[in-house]
């Protein structure tokens, strides 16, 4: 299989049907909500929803609405992260960021709306009828806000800053990660998996897969950060050391973070063994992540 | 019945609630979370809820966790609206505004905490075994949605801020306030009903007394804001002229607004006509409404 068109036919998807489900009302609060939604994104997220769900004998693209919501979701997070109070990014996905473009209050406000349409989408008639499961539905319904609430990512995008300019450890590290980055991307692989209607055992073998995942994702972010450009990137590098923010090279070197990344992409890759052939994507988008250059 | 004693009541079942929901794992970020959402708000949309679910023949408190949702997402909106890029207010509910209290950043990041614990709240295991129907929690949950979303207060909240110190008339006063307010009120009586189990005749009833009970809300709103005091209020009164914003007696003068405040508090109470006795509380919190001095 060639991945990398497969994984742009996955993006195309989603890209797609993202453009469908914003709307477009001619008010500067849609103008901004497509704005950086439909900025060109990965959409790894959504593809983990996807494939976790196709892996797991889901039928069709059923699930789509809830990689939409996850990469609204995602894209909610990136605005306020880039505000002036807390990240103050200029540049984000090739572009200006939505409050450079907007202002602050309606990036604030385009956001909040972005959060609000993901639960509208994964609530709605529509998707309880392509899934119907409505346990299911409500399992995934809880399990993204988790990621996203108190305990996840919200709080791991408040420590991270309250992490700035101190001595960190290693494993402070990896915690402020697996809530800012980890926990919705294993809320996407459980999503695909529990829609699909998997057990028990599969979705714990895909939440391994997950967390190995999120943690090399995350210090793919950190090195790419450090030797990126921003041409490549689509957002500014050096910002963590500008800021000073503890990373995964700035705690235990660039080699010593290069094996750590290699690590987490193996055991990534060996959790997904009893999937065979079907998990051939997953597998794939593990190196994928390991190797990319944005 | 006394009302007063029922409504203080009703508020301390959700004070009390809403404080068990609220994670207190010693962070900054749940600290600024707990803080904005106990601060002693009057509670009017999870008394709705409670109410509406009652008098559809809801069973004892089952809808508690609705209430909270509302609350919790009530607040939310609070603390964005008062940021600096946005409204910029110092005082809310009596109390420094969250921004004020604990910097912008973690203001921005406990709003989204609350409305991610908002969702988890509605869709968790324990709130499905309460209410017993999977199908009318995501009725609910959707419906929610779409009052916070870029069709409701979002757009609410955008526009009024697009509207300041321009010319504009009483229909569009009353489009933004429907959005703004009018949404999330109609929603906390819709989910009531709808999680009761209540037909489609009951809840068009229900929705005709909140869009005027919503509507009746904001006209005191700005009437309070233009006679009141801080201390009464809870926050600095006279922000709307301040920032040229246009208000029901901006537009109408301040006696036809008194007008149309009454002639929305009838419209509100007759469509409970049907209820009977059951509807005396919503129908007394309309006066409530009406005649509160904060």
């Amino acid at each position: 299989m060639d991945l990398s068109s497969y994984l742009a036919d996955m993006k195309n998807l989603v890209d797609s049907e993202l453009d469908g489900v914003l709307p477009s009302d001619g008010s500067v609060l849609c103008e901004a909500m497509r704005y950086s939604a439909l900025a060109p994104g990965k959409r790894i997220r959504g593809i983990l929803v996807l494939e976790s769900f196709r892996i797991c004998g889901g039928y069709e693209k059923k699930v789509i609405p809830f990689a939409c919501a996850v990469e609204l979701l995602h894209t909610f997070s990136l605005i306020h992260d880039d505000l002036p109070s807390m990240d103050n990014d200029d540049l984000r996905r090739g572009l200006p960021t939505c409050h450079k473009k907007f202002g602050e209050a309606t990036a604030i406000l385009a956001a909040d709306g972005l959060f609000a349409l993901a639960y509208e989408i994964m609530s709605c008639k529509d998707t309880r009828e392509k899934i119907d499961n409505n346990g299911a539905v409500l399992d995934s319904i809880e399990r993204i806000s988790l990621a996203i609430g108190p305990g996840g990512m919200c709080l791991g995008q408040c420590n991270d800053m309250l992490s700035e300019g101190k001595n960190i450890t290693l494993d402070d590290l990896k915690n402020i990660h697996s809530k800012k980055t980890g926990a919705l991307i294993s809320a996407c692989i459980y999503c695909g998996a529990r829609l699909a209607g998997a057990g028990i055992k599969q979705i714990e073998k895909l939440e391994q897969y997950a967390s190995h995942v999120g943690l090399a994702f995350q210090i793919k972010d950190d090195i790419l950060d450090l030797i990126g450009t921003s041409r490549e990137l689509g957002k500014n590098p050096g910002s963590d050391e500008k800021r000073d923010k503890a990373t995964f090279p700035s705690i235990v070197g660039k080699e010593k973070a290069a094996v750590m990344l290699e690590n987490e992409r193996t055991l990534a890759v060996s959790a997904l063994e009893e999937f065979g052939e079907k998990a051939e994507v997953l597998s794939s988008l593990a190196d994928h992540i390991v190797s990319r250059t944005r």
